[in-house]
């Protein structure tokens, strides 16, 4: 994916996730240096259902592959020390 | 939880991801830094089948609550950069 294009896609992910992809919030994961094959799975199992989530099901629902793909390259591109 | 204990139960878990919490593997993530809180919710979601996962649920099967605590306290506490 394209992190850049992730990025713009970020901000409603940045609420709980945090801006620099190190969540404040203790139940929601960091996903900052996280691997870019695990986020899209992830994301694509809470768009299919296969992962169930509340709060994850609905910001799943309207992201594209390619939405999937560019927000994936950029959480896994961030610093995992934040 | 207690990471010394946590990290004497984590020989199974560093197969896939990693003797430092950083998988080797692109599907399995990395768990080194993560939040605490959210792999011990994780763990007892795949302990109970709320998140399923072939290959994570025997391996949570047979873990205790205070298992789950220590694990989670050593992989929280572990360098995200590895």
């Amino acid at each position: 994916g394209d992190a850049e294009k992730g990025k713009s896609k970020s901000a409603t992910c940045a609420a709980c996730h945090g801006a620099n992809g190190i969540s404040m919030i203790p139940m929601y994961p960091n996903l900052a240096g996280q691997k870019e094959q695990y986020l899209i799975l992830q994301m694509k199992a809470f768009r299919s259902g296969d992962r169930q989530n509340m709060v994850m099901a609905p910001m799943a629902k309207g992201l594209s592959d390619e939405d999937i793909n560019d927000l994936s390259a950029y959480y896994a591109g961030l610093n995992p020390g934040g």
